[in-house]
């Protein structure tokens, strides 16, 4: 199957973003054809993670303007470039921020999903191939971002951050798992693995941290123990199992001491999706000793600290932590669909928001007052 | 099978520990028959470990004494209280300073042995029955040691304590498994789960990191890094299947930057063996990540601090305490003997010195030289 595109610059639409926290434009980009080993797509639904708009701020960051944001997508093989076996034009695939090259030792190893090759990058605004962006406006180069720039009818990506799916299942529902779905879920069901029956902290109840919550259900944890400074978000959350809340700031001692009174010595798992110190080391050591796991996910700052006595891990206490929830892209998320397209997994509760992709400012302003979860982007309409 | 003292006290010799860090003193102590739920066993053979020499010489802790110290040791049961079940007189026996009480949350899970009953309690000199010793001489009591006092011909412990193992398992070899072997095996063995062809590193090379190290060579591992500050303890480690080592002085460089140099980014596995909180970090820090694993083992002093950046963390690494290895005594101890009969444990190495009773003084003077790694203490010539 080839499309008359094949081999083409294709110009379409994208929303640009050419300086640091202000409106994305939408522009007529040209993309270049996918080179070796490399993918292009037309996207068809995408959404917003608070990655994107995080980079979009540039506060802590190397700026890196102008730049097509966009890493949670789902779309269609439009063409594939030389050396590309597993993909097909006409394929449903969701694009995803880090990668599996399949052959250097985090692929080759059951453990890792951390691929030496296609790791996330941020810092990086071009592909690997050649250094050079798919993406121009007249001549002037676009930035990639994170390898996928879905912000686009169309992108080019390495074939290795490319997942082949279930061309039944809703692109408009599972492109939400190529970020922070798959990043709670996959902390909570591959790395912390509660057992039926058995009591889980999360810690943060944003869409991450609710991820988790709905990890902890499918695996029938019977307590699902909330922890977040803002109690509103308690009713939200008992839509993905969450049965329990503490907020520490109603206590006025250590909210792993809370915890552990409330568990009889400690929660059996705990995850930690804030991204702040205090809540990993308030996470470690809310979970009973003797077989406690706590998985940390937050992205913490640069010049955080975890800290904790050692007996605290002499106790039998497991700490870990986890990148994109341990999924390898290529090899898991088609299950992770199937378990979607099942009824085991539940999407459209964490889909809080649907717009065109003209106004894709919107979810922008939905994510930073914080009222949505997911705002899915149609590209189409 | 019934012995004509059952039921009665039984005068017997044992190495008293009058006051702290003085020889031990041969009296004649009366050993008072078992209550229900203990055992009294006549002691065949002993060995000494650090952490008697440890609380003899009380430096760090409250002193009790006078008291009978000793740990490590096999033994034939002579009675049994009330309501012991699983142990009848002429058993075969290890006796250990943790124990599996078999109904608390710690003997039901599967992941952990810190038994809530008979846990390690290292200020406890008395049986937990009644809060009374069971030795005494002339009317004063003697206190126990972590439940076990095994310089003594003839004990008394609690019937959790008691591993019942293979009658044919000679007891001047197996008596070793009750403490630090199993501490340092396990720890590999069950915790860090090394796979066939892997790299481990040992920090320390004292007889829990030796036998940590043997624990790695029965896994298969085909690179064992040995890292120690006594450069002269790697030609003995060798006999433990140690065939690479690093001794920090060495060098002018973090020995995990050393390690990750030496292993392409990491060891897959670390085992830490000395309690230092530098090494704590380092084995940590040496670990590869995406799949790597660090165990402690070595316990800390009372206001140390584990310290590492999160990121170290959320590159898939896992940090993992253990207590005795993780085996359970009743249950596990058992197939560790079996292990050793079968010759895929090697116990012979790790005794270096077999000394009687009457010269238990020299096994301490050998211990604090560092010349023995276990010196087996006959009792019976």
């Amino acid at each position: 199957m080839s499309n008359t595109t094949t081999g083409q610059v294709i110009k379409c639409t994208a929303a640009v973003a050419w300086e640091a926290g202000k409106p994305l434009v939408m522009e007529e980009v040209e993309v270049a054809p996918p080179q070796a080993g490399e993918v292009r797509l037309k996207i068809l639904f995408t959404s917003l993670c608070h990655t994107d708009v995080y980079f979009w701020e540039a506060k802590g960051q190397t700026p890196l303007f102008p730049r097509i944001f966009g890493h949670e997508a789902g779309g269609i093989v439009e063409s594939v470039g030389e050396g590309v076996t597993h993909l097909t034009p006409g394929d449903h695939a969701l694009l995803v921020f880090t990668g599996e090259c399949g052959d250097c030792p985090h692929c080759m190893s059951e453990e890792s999903n951390m691929c030496d090759l296609l790791r996330i990058n941020t810092d990086r605004g071009v592909m690997i191939n050649d250094n050079q962006s798919r993406f121009s406006i007249k001549g002037q180069p676009i930035h990639h971002f994170v390898g996928t720039s879905t912000f686009s009818e169309y992108t080019v990506v390495h074939a290795g951050c490319v997942a082949k799916i279930n061309p039944d299942a809703p692109l408009d529902k599972v492109c939400i798992l190529s970020c922070g779905i798959c990043t709670g879920l996959g902390a909570t069901i591959n790395v912390a693995k509660p057992k039926p029956g058995s009591s889980v902290a999360i810690f943060g109840l944003g869409a991450v941290g609710l991820a988790a919550a709905e990890g902890a259900r499918i695996s029938g944890a019977s307590r699902i123990i909330g922890v977040d400074l803002v109690s509103s978000r308690f009713e939200l959350a008992k839509k993905f199992g969450v049965n329990e809340f503490v907020n520490p700031k109603d206590h006025n001692k250590p909210v792993q001491q809370v915890i552990a009174e409330m568990t009889n010595g400690g929660v059996d798992r705990a995850v930690e999706c804030t991204g702040s110190i205090q809540a990993m080391i308030s996470a470690f050591e809310c979970v009973h000793d003797g077989w406690g796991v706590a998985v940390l996910v937050g992205v913490p700052n640069k010049d955080d600290a975890f800290k904790t006595h050692p007996m605290n891990l002499l106790n039998e206490r497991t700490l870990k932590g986890t990148f994109y929830g341990n999924y390898k892209p290529r090899t898991d998320l088609p299950n992770v669909v199937e378990k979607y397209m099942k009824g085991e997994l539940e999407l459209e509760k964490f889909i809080t928001h649907s717009i065109p992709f003209s106004e894709i400012n919107k979810a922008f302003d939905y994510m930073l007052k914080g009222e949505s979860i997911r705002c899915i982007i149609r590209m189409e309409e």
